[in-house]
């Protein structure tokens, strides 16, 4: 949507001072375009923009630029630019641009504050990473439960301007505690003097503040909500997760899974491809690369182990290729439909013993078509002269078919259980990526193969 | 959240036709749990409890049961029943019902809805799916641009109960262009007597009706929309697509573009992963099986070509898994980056050299890496006598180590251009899934690795 030529011409602009012309410029497109626009430009000049506008559109457009440029501008901006830019940003984004800013800047910054807002900002950013308290933000509105409906909806346009969503308002109890929930929807079509605490929901789903912040946004999408209440232990409410952010953290984990499936490993970049640097880019990939590499050195030790039945059989190392594809490929399956369904809930640890039944019943189907074909394959298409005297055709066809069908079933029966044992010992159930499965079934797959030849054989 | 252990309760308590008791009981949760918990009854019990509720909250829950359940009722309920049920509910859901009903009963139903439902019934029904149009709903709410805040208020207090969202609303010309928008937000901090085309916003984000869903929810997520006008080409408004329906379609693209990269085919199914039967299991899956089983029977053919290299040096079986795990996972890094990158629209297919510049770099150093530890590998681990005479250890390390880097390039820019030229020629551009990257890269590997060999130590 952004014409990035237009960024020239807005530095042009700034050079000769045209200010009004530049604010009206501004002023008909989206604060998210307004930020992409001026991203490229030096922190002085987004300063000199940023300037241009009202105190909220200013901090909208600041919070949609990009985290490091954020900082930048923070920890070289005039003081007084600086504080005007804080007060009124949105609480939540403004703990997560602290907990980016060097520890000294932070620290002088928090003593130029506002004390009440002083304190917003160290107690949201005194939750841990990960957890609903530190995606939460404490821009809700809150109602007295003794409010009527008239009082609340002029408690609303008072603080309306401040706050993150209008549209769910929370009852609280004099302590704080969260006793209810009514929508703006329900409000506006409630007569005035009808009390708040009468029309309010009672059954509300909410979210502890040391919930992981996963759990809290899986909620949003269940219930189909525009923001979840953060209460503590004692249902106390200290913030709301609105649905844009339960949108950013699920695209973020999707991101996630997909890397770690994937064997790329480390925290996922914000930043666009082209902006990462080949280092970056390089510490994220090496580590899987190394470890698989020693794996498959690994395996070819255990080859080294067969020398004697694979020289006297060279026809076995001709499909060892398709061990290996059906072995990574079979268990990538069963692996990716068990992670998918405990992510979405509808599995859990305790039907390990269903997926497992299942999973040997599927995939000894495909075992059985694909150790058909390969079996017909060997025995019908394999010159007879190709093989060494002492062995038939068809003895060597059924090792190479039998040892294929049992590999596609311990492939795919490790690949459903690892997920599943993960969950169960609480680690990440993307333990092992596609290539590492594929990597590590393959192990199994070479003794399989060789100890069929072996025993059928009697090489 | 849900006590499947009530289940048999809610039977006990239809039979003894205690319907207060279950009215009560029902009241008090939320209509997802209500549709978890009614849904393993059997349709005709479905019906007496959803007939308990009132017209809105019983086309809710009937809403949150899933698809397979919601035939089933539709095609066996009484026609009052089934009708008193299509009438309030939401009219995405509703035409979304109508594509999964058989074709008789769908045109049976549709002659008894009144004239006006029917039209909308035909009308969103009328959509490609996978456009803006199949997902929008035609409930928004929308304003004249010759009405003041007063009357706009009024009207949204007159139609709210009906429609998915009052939060946003858009003003219309006469002739149904979209001219407008204002959120309720805004509408209850204005004076009354202001008017609607006074206060609206004119830069609307908005969804053509026959774009594809996928970038009409992207615009949701990136300009935190609650939800996003759906216009026709002469922008006349048709409907709204709201966030919600936006989550689900990015969970489903999300298990979509997992379930390819994992040589899973076929649609994504909306069952759980018990309730799904074998053979759909097995038809996913067998087709790239079988795929990759050619694939794998082919690399086999390559290295049979080589067959006198390989007898007259065995030991390069041996270093063949690790060739193997090197291409696949490199393979798969590159093109995991490079197509979420294309998915979040941070990359352009015009970006392609770029892409193969910073892809040669990244995988130069990781086979730097990497080669240079088989170099030593081999030759500081291998026993010299187990090389055939007339090799020397170096040189046999060499190869292989050689070999192995150049595998690691190859396969990275492999798996970074495909997606790309998918993208061009506007196929899916995860087109080869992770284990299939890994099969090909791997014929691609077993040629250079022998010709390395022959042509190094001129076996």
């Amino acid at each position: 949507m952004v014409n990035t030529l237009l960024v020239p011409e807005i530095r042009d602009l700034l050079r000769k001072k045209s200010y009004t012309f530049l604010k009206e410029f501004f002023s008909e497109i989206h604060e998210k375009e307004a930020a992409e626009l001026i991203v490229p430009l030096p922190p002085s000049d987004i300063w000199k923009v940023l300037n241009l506008f009202d105190e909220h559109r200013r901090a909208e457009i600041f919070t949609y630029l990009e985290m490091d440029v954020q900082v930048k501008m923070i920890s070289g901006g005039l003081k007084r630019h600086v504080l005007d830019l804080l007060t009124p940003m949105s609480k939540d984004d403004r703990a997560d641009l602290f907990l980016h800013l060097e520890k000294n800047i932070a620290d002088k910054l928090l003593t130029y504050l506002p004390s009440r807002e002083r304190a917003d900002v160290l107690h949201l950013t005194s939750y841990e990473e990960g957890t609903a308290g530190a995606l939460m933000t404490s821009d809700f509105v809150a109602l007295n439960e003794k409010d009527t409906v008239a009082q609340a909806i002029k408690r609303i346009r008072k603080i309306a301007p401040g706050k993150e969503t209008v549209y769910y308002t929370y009852v609280l109890s004099d302590e704080g505690v969260l006793m209810g929930f009514v929508s703006l929807r329900k409000l506006i079509l409630t007569p005035p003097r009808k009390l708040v605490s009468d029309i309010m929901k009672t059954d509300i789903i909410y979210a502890g503040v040391t919930d992981d912040q996963e759990s809290a946004t899986n909620l949003i999408n269940r219930y189909d909500l525009l923001a979840i209440p953060v209460v503590n232990s004692e249902r106390k409410m200290l913030g709301i997760i609105t649905y844009d952010d339960a949108i950013d953290i699920m695209r973020e984990e999707q991101t996630e899974d997909m890397e770690r499936l994937m064997a790329i490993s480390g925290p996922v970049e914000e930043k666009p491809y082209l902006d990462i640097s080949i280092m970056t880019h390089f510490k994220k990939r090496v580590v899987w690369v190394i470890i698989l590499g020693f794996f498959g050195i690994l395996t070819g030790m255990i080859i080294q182990g067969y020398q004697k039945t694979l020289e006297s059989l060279i026809i076995l190392a001709f499909y060892m290729p398709l061990l290996n594809a059906a072995g990574g490929n079979t268990g990538s399956q069963s692996a990716t439909v068990v992670l998918r369904s405990l992510a979405l809930n509808q599995l859990q640890p305790q039907d390990f013993l269903k997926v497992l039944r299942k999973e040997f019943v599927v995939s000894s189907l495909l075992a059985l078509c694909l150790g058909l074909i390969t079996f017909l394959r060997v025995h019908l298409l394999t010159n007879p002269s190709q093989i060494a005297p002492g062995f038939t055709l068809l003895s060597i066809a059924f090792v190479i078919g039998l040892a294929l069908a049992i590999q596609v079933v311990w492939s795919t029966l490790f690949g459903a259980i690892i997920p599943i044992i993960a969950t169960r010992i609480r680690i990440d159930p993307a333990v092992f990526s596609s290539p590492a499965l594929a990597t590590i079934v393959d192990m199994g797959g070479v003794v399989i193969y060789f100890t069929m030849a072996k025993l059928i054989l009697h090489i």
